[in-house]
This record gives structure tokens, sequence and C-alpha cells, in this order.
């Protein structure tokens, strides 16, 4: 079995490790939040974590309203032309902890007096040493190059800042995280079934909005890593102003369709796709995704929060990209590859 | 002959309109900003559009140090949850200016009070009289659905915009654009020969960093709209943390490689691609072109800012797409592909 396979099926044990109580430094971070509020939010990541911050960017935005920032880290690195108010909170995300563009991101920031968290799976890594306040994915050491437990780790972690920064996220609704998790893992037979029926893909889209834009990243970025697919991943909204030009008959698309704001524009951009017969592919609730115009259908179990004040796709975004790793991997496999070892791959990226 | 290449070389005397003095917008814009400088700026944009926003997020970050948010339009338009505070400065940028999601954006933004600049080539359009100041861009209507001329002249345009609010780019030194564009289509019958030599290309990464950034998203995306190239535009970096692995032997990767901040970095992952003996073609200035370990190279003169303080790659971005565009153009024709009219795009998208 690969690494990434047994990596994937550790994610219910980790996310209940991370989600059955807050970690150490929530409470110190509330009191801190709860006298003075940041104007806005700086995420600084690159590659997964960099979509776990795509996530954390609609999170932030949609339950507190604080306008948050993803960084370009090269205006610090390479430009050397940072420059934050002192109201702005920092976050660095980074699976090791030795990015050296994030790392030296944050230095900067930390030099100009911003207040910085950084949420690694290393606690003693370069971030943690120069965060203000370190949370710590604790996901057990990620083997695989291809990141999936701590991607998921992190997306669960920024639930938690949410809360510490004032959001009215459910810590009962947290809770049920993991178990849908371990549900969506009892349907690995059937994801492999389908991707060993794509064998033959070398190119391919993957379409996510709002909290999933996050997860169409990181699946077509898993998609390039393990698979050597050539995929993008969209907002529909970006990929109907103009690169939907490319899809003809066959055209492999993947969607994620989460019932919530974001479901009706999905569903009008799968309709376009149907008529130019992509091979659509949606991941979505049972009851709606039977519905959807699409080829293929994956189920994904919905997790909708208790309060209605809440987007009901706030939940989504773990359970879902579940069955998509699972899909990268057994592809990998598929393809007669080895998904833990990509080439020109190593597992700690070091750029500027 | 096609639209596009028409709108293409319409450019030199868009630019000139645009450059050889300020709008008249501007003078207000400036003793507004002198007063009260925003906190932070926010730019709204879809497609083309967005790739401008991109490089206004750089010009901004880099040469005023104002943290630069690029906004996700559907925080307001699918999910109703925009907060931003009194002091962020918001700008919509749209070349039709009747993007239903960028106007929502910008309505929901003026509601809260923000303050809201209009980049548009319609003057009359629903963005222009959403907008507290219109920054026209008068290229001239533009025919072809893929962007070429509004694209420049959005660039153009910033640069203005980054002066109102403090930059310290000189007027002398944007008024040696146009010309610079005028010398680069002069090129077109190289740029067209190696063109037709990709006629069988299906899919393609395009590399750009810092400034360049918006040209590799947007060489991407105009080889997806018009010659139906699989096409991603990446950050170097990015392209380092784990899609680089879908590199094979003769795989087309294109590089702006502009002197400044961030060439030893392009130059350092283009080793690592020819080792892989990729297919590269980089755009950069004849010395340092020359030089730089590549398969294929596309000469672009260099326009340095006269001030030393100024990165001297910031006047780079405009002369840089040029070739490109030329270059989809031809290939689209090489290919039997009208660039006018891609399949499933109409000029105006409306998306939420």
């Amino acid at each position: 079995m690969s690494m990434m396979l047994e990596e994937i099926r550790q994610q219910p044990a980790v996310l209940e490790r991370i989600l059955a109580s807050p970690p150490d430094a929530l409470a110190r971070l509330s009191r801190r939040f709860s006298r003075t509020r940041p104007d806005f939010a700086v995420i600084v990541a690159r590659g997964t974590s960099d979509h776990a911050a795509i996530f954390g960017r609609y999170l932030f935005e949609i339950t507190l309203g604080l306008p948050t920032l993803l960084a370009a880290p090269s205006v610090a690195t390479l430009y050397d032309r940072l420059s934050l108010p002192p109201g702005a909170l920092v976050i660095g995300i980074s699976q090791s902890g030795e990015s050296t563009d994030i790392n030296g991101y944050v230095e900067a920031a930390k030099s100009l007096g911003a207040f910085c968290i950084g949420i690694t799976n290393e606690a003693d890594s370069t971030l943690a040493g120069l965060s203000d306040e370190v949370l710590a994915t604790r996901a057990g050491k990620e083997k695989s190059v291809a990141a999936t437990k701590t991607y998921t780790a992190q997306l669960a972690m920024l639930y938690w800042l949410a809360r510490a920064l004032g959001s009215e996220i459910s810590t009962g609704d947290l809770r049920k995280i993991p178990g849908a998790v371990a549900a969506q893992l009892e349907g690995e037979r059937s994801v492999q079934r389908l991707a060993d029926s794509f064998r033959e893909m070398s190119h391919a889209v993957v379409i996510g909005r709002g909290f999933n834009q996050a997860n169409g990243f990181e699946f077509a970025l898993k998609l390039m890593e393990t698979c050597y697919v050539v995929a993008t991943g969209f907002s529909g909204a970006d990929f109907a102003h103009g690169p939907i030009a490319i899809v003809e008959e066959r055209f492999p698309v993947f969607a994620f369709s989460p019932v919530g704001p974001t479901f009706e524009q999905t569903e009008a951009l799968l309709s376009r796709l149907q008529a130019s017969q992509a091979e659509t592919v949606c991941f979505g609730p049972p009851a709606t995704v039977r519905a959807l115009p699409s080829a293929q259908r994956i189920e994904v179990a919905e997790i909708p929060p208790s309060s209605p004040d809440l987007p009901r796709d706030l939940l989504s975004v773990i359970p879902m990209i579940i069955p998509a790793q699972l899909f990268a991997c057994h592809l990998s496999a598929s393809k007669g590859l080895n998904p833990d070892r990509p080439r020109m791959l190593s597992k700690v990226t070091q750029t500027l």
C-alpha cells in the first residue's frame, strides 16, 4: 500500500485528535482577539497549504466579515518591499514549517510589528519558532510527498482559528467531521472503480466555488503530482470567463457541488458542459447530486451547520476532498505510477 | 485578418492615447489620496481583467506599500456577506462594465461606504455608473472575444492610478511604452514562425513571477480561449511546489524572464526544466535571454525605470505580453481555428 493511501486513511483519527477539543493556544488567542480585532488578515502559504489558505480566506470573510488577503510572498522575499499596518494579523501555513519563502515573509511581517500565527505540522520548525502563537496540526509525520492528512488538518485548524476570532461555528458540528470522513472512506472501492475507468486521462479541469474552491485547486494539484495529469482548478465563474472554450467532447471536468449558495451556479455550468458532451464527475450530497446534469457522481454526506445563520456548505470542505484524494491515489496506481514519489519533487520545497 | 490580430496591432495607438497625458479623473484622485490614504485596496475583476488586477496588486504593494486584496466576488454575490472597513479603496476592472458579479460586488462595497473606482472600456456602462470615479481605457470597441488591447490599456491605467496614490513612476518612463510595443510588433513574423512550429501543441504551462505573474495567467488564458490548448499559468514558486511533476520530455513551458528581482529564481527553474528536457520558450531582454537555459527565445526590449529605487522589471509587463498575444493569435490560425469566435464564449460573461 502506498504511504499516500495509508495517510488518507489516517484522517479520521487525525481529525478526531484536532477537533475533539480546542488546541492549547486557542484560549489565549480568543482573549487577545476579544480585546482587539485585527483590521484584516493575511495568510501566507504555498502549494497545498495555499489551498487551505484559500479556504481560510472564505471562512474569515464569510463568517467573520474579516477582509483576508492571500499574500504574494515575493513582495517580501524577492522585491523586499513588504509593508503592513500594525493592525494586520498574519497567518503562515506550512506542513514542514521550513518553506524559505513563507518563513521569509513571516519574518518580514514580524519586523513590521504584525502578530503572527503559524499553522504547521512540525511544532519544532523554523515557522513555529518565528510565530507568536503556533497551532500545531499534530497529524503525525507526513511521509508521502503528496499532502493529504496535513491538508485536512490545516482546514480543521482554520475552523478553530475562526472560532477564536469570533465565528459562531458550533463545536458540536465540528465534532461530526471525523465520523463523516470515516464514512466517506468506506466508499473507497467505488471511487477506485471510477478512477480505473479514467486510466487514460491526460488532462482535466476541476471546478469548485466559495469554500470548495480550495478543493478544486487541491484536487487538480493531486492529479498533477501523483498522476501527471495536466489539471487546472477553477472557480466556476472564472472558468466560464474564457477557459471553458477548451472543453470538447469527452473532456474530463470534475465539480464540487455542495448544497448551499454556490449550488445553482454550479448546476448551470454543468448544464452547459453537458450540452458540449464533456465527461463530468460531480461530488455532492446524495439527494442533490443524483439530479445534477452530470455523467458520473460521487456521493458525499452533508453536515449542515446547526445555526441557520451559517452558509449550508460551510462544513462540506473536509468530507468533499476525501473521495478526490482517493481518486488521485487510485488513478496513480492504475496508471502504474508511484504516488509517493512524484518526479522532480521532494517533501520540502525551497523557493523564494 | 482576424479582429484579434487587428486589435493587437492597435495597441501602440491605444497606449499612446492613454499614456501621453494623465486621465481627467487623475488630478481629483491625487488630491483625495494626498489627504487620506486608504488602509488597503481591494481589486475586483474576472478573466483577463483579473490578470490586470494581479498586476495591480504587485504594483500597489511594491511601489506604494499598500496592502491589496484580490476580491472573491462570491463573498458578496452568492454568500451575501461582504464586509469592508470604511478605509478600503475598491477598484472594479471590467472591459465591458457589464459583468454582473463585478457590479454586484461594487454595489455591495458602495453600500458599505467604500470609495469605488471603475476601470472600464465602456464609459457609459453600469460599472461606470456605479463608480465614484471612472478611469475609462478608451481603447475603442473590442470586437474579438479574446481581450488584447483592453488588457494592456488596463495595465497602463493602473500605472496612472498608482501615481495618483503616490507612486514615483516617472511619466517620461511611461511614455516610452507605446514605442516599445510598436517595436515589439515589428517582430511579428518571427513569432509567427515559432507559433507555427507549435502547431501540434495540446497542453502547456506558462510561468511568470512578480509583476509578470499577470502575464503568465493571461498568456495561458489566450492559449485556452483561442487555441484550445490546456494551459495553466503559475508563479514559478507555486509551480515548483508540486505541479512541476507533470513535466516530461518535450512538455511545452513558456516563461517570462525580465531582468530584475525575479530573474535568478526563474533561471534556476529553467535549469531544472532543461534537465528534464522540457520544450522551453523564454521571453526576456536580448542581453539576458540569450544566456538562459532554454530551447527557444523571444527577445523583448527592456524599459528600465529612471529611478533606481524602483524594481527593474516594473515596466516590463506591457511589452512582454505583446509577443505572447501574437503567438496565441498565430497559433490559433495555424491550428485552423478562428481566434475571434472561441466555442462556448460570448464577449460579456454573466456569472454570479
